[in-house]
């Protein structure tokens, strides 16, 4: 996909917004919202799977579930979702799929900044007996995640840096 | 999808089983972990697609987002996600997708027990402008699901409805 379309598809937006952390930005990137477009969805998609090295492809909810599952539909691959936070009630697991012990598992991710919420993930998969090295995004930001995920052994590829669609 | 093949994919398990809810059961139905599987989860979507009659799919975070997501991909109708419980920054928005007012949409779901959650999804996108009279679910535990939402206006159809299946 190209800076063309990642803002014909709302994926980027431009103006001035306030994030969450408060800073202000005069971009947005907003993946989650602009997947709901089927054809969108469907070509990012396609994107991020020719980037996937492995058979089984993870992410966390909810931002990665729509693109791991069109990954998945598409490849034929299986997929594992790592649920946020705290389960309501004991019986809900954490991980939704199945981890073959010693299996590899490309991580996939809407938007990477820092890089600890994919680490986070990596960590989660690795404690249930997955081997994690690999991660591919649709929007890297630029603020760290590449350099921290490489230092816990894992290469981050994009579909694009944010540097590319400025 | 028939008896045979809920079975196979793991949908429906048969055992003794302790319900979030205390109660006992002979049976669990758990559609999220069998629909990482790719094969299972594009044939139940064409079995859910194949009875969507309007232009745009919603469902309830997490476990209707990979069918929502499956027949949108399908299909081509884009899909609306209902975020569950409370948002941790002011930010992030209950509904992802865009609702058209005065547009009718599918409601999508995987198991329905006694309706409420499918109700409660109905009422923020009727809150939000849509017209919603009609929903399918993968399974209908037939516990009151389909005489609740009838009350509220819904329509409620089914792939498998749990009498079949046992």
């Amino acid at each position: 996909m190209d800076k063309k379309k990642f803002i014909q598809s709302g994926m980027i937006k431009f103006g001035d917004f306030t994030l969450t952390s408060g800073k202000k930005s005069t971009y947005y990137v907003d993946i989650k919202e602009a997947c709901t477009d089927p054809a969108t969805l469907s070509e990012i998609c396609d994107d991020l799977a020719g980037k996937t090295i492995y058979d089984t492809v993870a992410g966390m909810e909810l931002g990665a579930v729509p693109l791991i599952v069109g990954i998945s539909l598409k490849t034929g691959k299986p997929y594992i979702i790592i649920r946020k936070g705290e389960r309501e009630h004991g019986t809900k697991k954490q991980i939704v799929g199945n981890i073959i012990s010693g299996s590899r598992i490309d991580l996939i991710e809407d938007v990477v900044t820092t890089g600890n919420s994919l680490l986070k993930t990596a960590k989660i998969l690795r404690d249930n007996g997955a081997i994690v090295d690999h991660a591919v995004c649709v929007v890297d930001r630029e603020s760290g995640g590449e350099e921290l995920l490489k230092e816990n052994g894992i290469k981050l590829e994009s579909v694009a840096k944010i540097s590319e669609l400025l």
